[in-house]
């Protein structure tokens, strides 16, 4: 696709209009998943399972049945078999339906603290509730296995007599139990080492951690008697869910229509399903239609998270500070079935330096913790972590700036990448450039303070998208995507429509369309939205152009090749006084053969690679442990900002979970596998209290493979934070903090340890 | 566009798969206008004048607005001024937007018992009506003119002081009050009656009906602070609410979004607005959403109706049967806004016979009444009624038999029509044949009993339609579409997008978009949605064909000119082993660039013409003037049947309200211009205790504007039962009648006239 029109800067891209569903989310207006409501509609409650790792003998559920006021008790003996080996393009690759299926609701056996065995559906929720309780369920406890070492022991309980790895994963069963292996490597590691001058190795251990998104799940179903079902529900992919649940109930995918309603966060966590098929086969069973609501225990027990890790970094260099060779293992929780981000992780653990000798081993490990869920960059922070805390410690043992190290080997465009292909334009340099030449970087710190940098890079994603622009009579315009809407993106989309059509932002009415109204569209995930469904809307825009130039060539009896789309203009060349604004053309559609529409579904390849380098300042209490977050600055490149307050938002919002999970964030299991700190009192995510103002410096290298330059923003602002800190910490108290989360706890353990420093 | 494959007959049309939504609708879970809950809704209530014409001197709405529980009054004030000669493309035409403005709700002046004059939206219902009797409304009574005849009189109250005449209409005012006039001529209607060798010549008035659907106007608004209205409405078209909202309430377009619901009835009365703008404007006022639904009084006091009519029609033929001259001259009721349907009335009214001398002269005049809305072959069912019963006197004055003296006279393919184009390819004489050689044709009858006949014909509509199609991974197709389904569309148009696809029609999920999700379509009106939207379908599963065929193309490594789609399959025709079943193939879509959409926009010019010639028995109580129907059979070329059994269905519930047209439904107004007979026990529609089974006789002769042949067949049913009644009363009891409706108490004092016979 060439680049539209103007050459010269945009018209709409940069600006910040309003946000159109802003104030209907602050006043409350905004209908999110329980603000749906449907004539008769009952409440479903889940029971879920109080132990790690059980067979199940038997369920009893004639006492729930026979409650007044329930209509319907499911168990997984109500769900279809899905056949072993089915699976679906979705989440950071192939999604196992067979696995979901256990996942929604277990058969035999319980794998998690958490996971669903049986659901009712009552007339109100309180019933639902009270019959929940008298379910009884009989169990045989079995070993759990929690830890990603414990799990690939010799001897270890098994999870899964098959054991089907994902995505880029082979399965190493016979060799380790309860792993999937993926090995890369280039050049050589041993003569890279061989080499070096200046070699280290750490270890470093991440607790698993949740996406946090403030909306816990939610879904309502209905089943028509005629065998259609519609389902509204908070995702990230109405058509992966739609996809999802026509598997895991058995009907075709034309008899589901997911509808998706406003969506409080999702960061990964949110595009398969939990609640769906359950609401759908209580729904069935009931006649009725049935909403269930995940309470925040509920949310963290059985949903999410993202893994905890073990990581091991080994890495050799020059004395001049040139990167010679790095090493990396790595073991991801999966948590109960295959499928953790390994593969990401490892792929952008040293992606971002020219190292000429590289090894990644990567272990996806299933334990008895909910199914991993991708998590915003899914798999980079983990491995971020581990690989800048080292090179950190490798520029103090070289006496070098940190920064000027990084930008010593830093990848930039045409370098080859881990994966072979060279590097796209990349403003790598003008981003560690701009973090060395920022005042923060320079400015003085008090004693007991400390100063810590991290760079991260991330891939995102393409994927399949779609898009519709329909032309009103009165030159405003129709844009339905595909596309759920988490951050803002029914504006950025909108605003590239505009765009390409030469009106006003506001001439544009965004709306994200259901799954039998619209085009197939991948998830909002990968930051891909603004980026790839952008390229369908500026593609559809295009083909809106070229039709209404037919109008133009119709009215004005001339040949549509003498007719230029300029400047918002439908200009004549060979007679230069005829002209229309897309208004005035769009008021004489009617006339002409009807509405003018363009609808597009890409799959673009070109997309651009997010870099982001962190600059944070702390000062540590070396008599609690607790680390204060005094300053942070964030840069970043992100190719053309759209708007540039959203992409201010990403970083931000991006930043303080990088340090929930860099200082507060955890599972805490107790000796039975049982999740102890079930809410957010106890589960701590950082509130207004404990950051300050994140300060952004945004970069502009246009990508080249979308037509205005848009890479996407969204996820690797999450990933430098904990290094970042952990940095930092070292700065302001000579502690190398070799695992997280950074807590008082664990800060002050690693101050009172003999070793330190 | 060519004719598909398969041209040796079809696999899907001309079946009759179980409607999807037939179980949701008598079930009660199809959501109805009236199915709609919103959180904090609020009910509407509209306050209407009691009196037929009256200056609104002063409204005080002052104690209504101090009543607990009310949340907003408005009144005209309230409503932006719409410019005069604002105008829109609907309904049979063009809609003047400054009209309908005043028509939502009055301003200075009321022009009609039941005009909208004040509004309240509060808490319920209950308090809503308690509100409007508080509101004290200061008329000054003017005269009111409720008869063309009287409109049309020198010295009659003049209705309105500038009189803009609907479409095709050019204004009389100077000559006549309150009337539009028509003209059309052909040949010498002189010469015509003076080479007759028969002339009949009678005058015949029919009274204002209601289109009578089953569920009555309801609206939901939604106006949200940023400005964005969605309004849920059972209506024939959400694009033209969409627009007329817009204009009326003074929004762009694309701030209004309209979801349209199941549907209870139309008819052509449900394609413009009354209470739409009125819940919006509501729901600004009070920042809550607000439903309002009339009850049948409001319905028929302020909604549709058809026009009360006089008619003339004079006709000369030859001894043999010739027709040689006709002259029609026909005032129809516009109601208190010009723009009644007095042009399809009087170019449909001898289109169907071939006349060389012809004289059209019709007035569209303004009454005291409501505004006249279309209703099934808007216009044609008065015509009809006088010409085909002065035809029938003419074969009893020629000792003819009515049905030959049809065909002698018959217009076929090729003849010129009234306008001056040649006749389409017409089944004429297979249907009046069909007639003749029909046992009921030749059944005995008992004394006291006749048989009348009557034949129609009718244009129908093409006009602008949008579909879009989705291919799902496993072979399934979403089928969306801009048109409200008012008859059973969704599964006429699935079929087709199966025929095209080479699927079955259970593999396409058809719905209905909201104007945000689909392409622009004109309202469901003239027969046209099976017809036009059908061939949007087509061209847009043409659309899909060829992206399928370059995947198939992609998957084989060849060129996509060598590849047949044929019969479901797509073949390679250099490798004839090779072929993708569509299911197949459309199981490969994702792996070679995603989904497959296709999207079309039409405005088809080869609309098929309806004709229908219908047969009746009738028994006449001679003491009490009751018209039993004994025996009914409708004949009609349809073309290509897309689904049986819903031809039949239209054929049957046209028969029966041209029946209840025909036997008992009139609008009753006092002296002071009130409608007395406001509920369905006064105002008599025909129930199943009323009619027999009513037969039906399918004959096709395809459309060849459209690729499968298809013709719209739901207006035309409606036309002859009146005329085929009339003639079957004279056939029983020699009593001509010359008035609508066949009442008892009119057809009684017809048979005590002196002079009759």
């Amino acid at each position: 696709m060439n680049k539209p029109e103007p050459a010269g800067g945009f018209r709409v891209l940069g600006t910040t209009p309003i946000r159109p569903d802003g104030l209907e989310k602050v006043t409350g207006r905004a209908q999110f998943g329980d603000d749906i409501h449907l004539p008769g509609m009952l409440h479903g409650k889940v029971l879920r399972s109080p132990h790690a790792h059980a067979r199940i003998r038997r369920i009893d559920a004639e006492r729930a049945r026979a409650l007044p006021g329930v209509r319907a008790v499911i168990t997984g003996a109500d769900f279809p078999q899905v056949k072993i080996d089915t699976v679906q393009l979705g989440e950071a690759g192939i999604v196992d339906m067979h696995d979901l299926s256990y996942n929604v609701m277990a058969r035999d056996r319980v794998l998690y603290d958490g996971h669903a065995v049986a659901a009712v559906a009552a007339d109100n929720p309180h019933v639902a509730e009270e019959a929940l309780a008298l379910i009884g369920v009989d169990y045989e406890i079995l070993p759990a296995v929690m830890d990603v070492r414990a799990a690939m022991a010799e001897g270890a309980p098994v999870l899964h007599e098959k054991f089907k790895p994902g995505f880029f994963v082979a399965p190493t069963q016979k060799a380790l139990p309860n792993a999937g292996r993926l090995d890369v490597a280039v050049g050589d590691i041993e003569a890279g080492f061989a080499g070096a001058e200046v070699i280290i190795e750490r270890a470093f251990t991440t607790e698993t951690v949740h996406q946090g998104y403030i909306e816990s799940h939610i879904a309502t179903a209905q089943w028509e008697a005629n065998g259609q079902i519609t389902i509204w529900t908070s995702t990230q992919g109405h058509f992966s869910i739609r996809d999802q649940v026509a598997v895991l109930v058995d009907v075709p995918m034309s008899r589901v229509k997911v509808i998706p309603t406003e969506i409080g966060g999702g960061f990964g966590g949110k595009d398969t399903v939990y609640l769906e098929p359950v609401a759908a086969m209580l729904a069935r069973r009931s006649g009725r239609p049935v909403k269930i609501a995940m309470s925040r225990a509920e949310c963290l027990r059985a949903t999410g998270p993202s893994s905890g890790t073990w990581i091991k970094v080994k890495l050799g260099a020059a004395r001049d500070g040139t990167l010679l060779a790095c090493d990396v293992y790595a073991a991801y929780e999966a948590g109960a079935f295959p499928g953790g981000p390994i593969a990401p992780a490892l792929l952008t653990s040293v992606t971002r330096y020219n190292i000429p000798n590289v090894r990644l081993e990567g272990y996806d490990v299933v334990v008895n913790k909910p199914r991993i869920k991708p998590y915003r960059a899914p798999g980079a922070t983990p491995a971020n972590f581990a690989v800048e805390s080292v090179l950190d410690e490798l520029a103090r043992a070289l006496a070098m700036d940190p920064v000027e190290l990084r930008l010593k080997n830093a990848m930039q465009a045409g370098d080859r990448l881990i994966l072979g292909f060279p590097c796209q334009p990349l403003g790598s340099r003008a981003l560690l450039e701009a973090v060395r030449d920022h005042p923060h970087y320079r400015a003085p710190l008090a004693p007991g303070q400390g100063r810590g940098v991290a760079y991260a890079f991330w891939f995102g994603a393409g994927l399949i998208s779609s898009a519709q622009l329909h032309v009103n009579a009165d030159g405003t315009v129709q844009l339905c995507v595909g596309s759920c809407d988490l951050s803002g993106t029914r504006m950025t989309l909108a605003m590239q429509a505009a765009e390409a059509l030469g009106i006003d932002a506001g001439d544009v009415q965004p709306s994200v369309g259901d799954t039998d109204a619209v085009g197939y569209s991948f998830p909002s995930v990968g930051s891909r939205t603004t980026f790839a469904t952008g390229i369908a809307v500026i593609e559809a825009a295009q083909k809106v152009i070229a039709q209404m130039t037919e109008r133009a060539a119709l009215l004005w009896q001339t040949e549509a090749a003498n007719i230029d789309f300029r400047a918002g203009q439908f200009v004549d060349r060979t007679d230069a006084g005829r002209r229309f604004s897309f208004r005035e053309l769009a008021g004489r559609l009617p006339e002409t053969g009807g509405q003018v529409s363009g609808q597009a579904t890409v799959t673009p390849e070109g997309v651009g690679f997010q870099i982001a380098a962190h600059l944070v300042d702390v000062e540590v209490d070396q008599d609690t442990g607790k680390v204060q977050i005094l300053r942070y600055t964030a840069f970043q490149d992100v190719g053309q900002a759209v708007h540039p307050d959203y992409v201010a938002g990403q970083m931000q919002g991006g930043v303080v979970q990088g340090l929930g999970w860099a200082l507060n964030e955890e599972y805490c299991y107790d000796a039975d596998g049982r999740l102890v700190n079930t809410s957010l009192l106890d589960y701590r995510m950082p509130t207004s209290l404990d950051v300050p103002m994140i300060e952004t410096v945004i970069l502009e290298t246009p990508n080249p493979g979308h037509p205005y330059g848009v890479r996407g923003a969204g996820e690797v602002p999450i990933v430098p934070p904990p290094a970042a800190v952990a940095n930092a910490i070292y700065d302001a108290i000579g502690v190398r903090m070799d695992r997280l989360p950074m807590s008082p706890r664990n800060v002050l353990a690693r101050i009172l340890e003999p070793t330190r420093g």
